[in-house]
């Protein structure tokens, strides 16, 4: 059963992801296809690329992950497919797989160029309909790699903010805002929960300290606390409500872990 | 095809939804998954349960139903799955199964205690992903229900409010409100309409007063009426607008039936 | 593998989509749904039935295509089926599935009549549920189109907006706006590409205009540009941008291509 994930900024309101879905399956009817999220902000390769990143493992072996946020769409940039040891994945090369592909290792990249993949005409505008769909979806059938057009050696790369670690101090940032309202950090949860630090220090107009703890529910209702969230990453969170409202959290928040 | 059905307040802005499905078709890849809804207000236990009790008996015998709102993540609430004539139910032990569970006979309800079915490690904050997911996967492959973890003899109920009949006058209240603005009540369908009861007032904050019909267009376009619903009980509807907005219907607003 | 499209204003905040779900795969276990959306906003006809008609070839012949904004559910608006050489249509007949039926031959035409394939209650308000779920379950696993009720001659058809060819103009309107702003008009892409003409004028309260590019980036960042979108019209776009906000587009905002 070949899996086929979508992450786009296509929203749901419109017809875009459905026509997507009609193409895979008319190529392989037997593909199951998952959402990874829709509802990225119109743009945001960053939020994509992040969604991507720290969903990606979750999916079986084989799976064939396609993430679009095109900005530039019909204009120079690549469209690419690379595969890694477990996965396949599909999408402009502007920086919006590669948050997923840091810890992975590359085994092949391609440009996708051999047209015979793709539908046709091609618009000028949705080629998450004409190029990557039809793309993914011949990959989740078997279609090796290298039929999809030439090699490729450079991937663009979105920059990936690393955290600073100081003696007594890890100084870091947030890089995304959950439904939830909670600030997730790049401050793995693994350096973060290991490093004896047990205070943080949040900047985004005044400052808000808050202890590190296990639980949301280790600080009282309306708290602020640090947790290592689901995600891989130290998260800022509010008891019972949203960090984001009550500490005027943004993407690029400092923070500070600290004793 | 063994189906599986979700029911949480996750949004579909994040990863969080993707990522259930993607452990689930990793673990059972014939597995069929249905979303009954995601956009259940943060915390909300009651919508969720609301949601999944109308419509779980829609679904063909075997599937197993998912419903996730769970503020009290990584604390010392209760996980659990819960076996009847034909379903099984999965979720946190807080309330969001107790209203489906109203009409259903419990043939076996275990805690969730066995980590052989769960992903490792178990993040605090994501039990859907971690412990639900996996668990109805687990499930819907045919997996018996005791293998899960100890037998388990109560279940934390949610309130149900009665509606409170009177020798002329039935007296309710709205519990739902969809997104057309109807305003679904807790009086059964069968009781309202064989009542003999054709005249309904709404106590918002000033009195409202409609006919009881069996249409929306039995009244003339922007009327309120109330009529049976499609979700088994008696709904505040107006004709082509909608009542949530045009008589300031919220949750808990009194209804009395009458002559 | 059966496949059924839907596209509907039920929204996906409460658990309408989801039962239908649960109903077309009790009587059609192997039936792949695909939602083309759900977010029209309610009673919105002409929405749905443009997002039906420029999505509904992009799938494998045989699909089945139910389109349900149904704003007289209850009254006496007819439920409908069509089949066309490669597609069923399955909906109320207002109109809402004529703009995808305008390139398409009918082959056949029956109002659904036979309750055998309903469900048995037949609520008053949620068709969806009760009647076209079950018919395009039926449909999609073989069932002839004949079964379904009488033979039916007329289709309710919505007005589609013709745009008008003068000797070096074309006057046209938009009739569709998308979630990234992008304005799209009835005018067809070949008449738009073909016609020689150079340049657009716009006139929702002040008059804009615009060149006639390939591509969005054509024109500096932030300035407005009309293109041959992928829905098979000429857009109304701002590259970078939203059309919808900077020029204030409205669906019905006059559109001349001129030179």
């Amino acid at each position: 059963m070949p899996l086929i994930t979508l992450t786009t900024d296509f929203g749901l309101t419109d017809w875009f992801v459905g026509t997507m879905k009609g193409v895979i399956l008319g190529i392989n009817p037997r593909a199951t296809i998952v959402d990874i999220t829709h509802d990225v902000q119109p743009g945001d390769i960053r939020a994509a690329s992040f969604a991507l990143a720290v969903s990606y493992r979750f999916f079986p072996k084989g799976t064939v992950h396609v993430a679009i946020v095109d900005p530039g769409v019909g204009s120079s940039r690549k469209a690419i497919a690379v595969q890694t040891a477990n996965y396949f994945f599909v999408g402009p090369d502007n920086g919006v797989l590669s948050w997923a592909l840091r810890k992975e290792k590359i085994k092949a990249m391609h440009s996708l160029g051999n047209e015979k993949y793709f539908l046709s005409p091609i618009s000028h505008t949705f080629h998450g309909r004409d190029i990557f769909a039809p793309t993914a979806a011949h990959l989740a059938g078997g279609l090796s790699i290298r039929k999809l057009g030439p090699d490729r050696k450079h991937l663009v790369q979105l920059p990936w903010p690393e955290p600073t670690r100081h003696k007594k101090r890890i100084e870091g940032e947030v890089i995304y805002i959950d439904r939830f309202g909670n600030g997730i950090t790049n401050i793995p949860d693994k350096l973060g929960c290991n490093s004896g630090l047990n205070s943080c220090e949040i900047y985004p107009k005044r400052r808000w300290r808050c202890p590190v703890k296990d639980f949301y529910e280790a600080v009282p209702a309306g708290m602020p606390v640090m947790i290592a969230g689901s995600a891989g990453f130290m998260e800022i969170a509010v008891n019972g409500g949203s960090a984001e409202k009550q500490l005027a959290l943004k993407i690029g928040t400092a923070v500070v872990l600290k004793t």
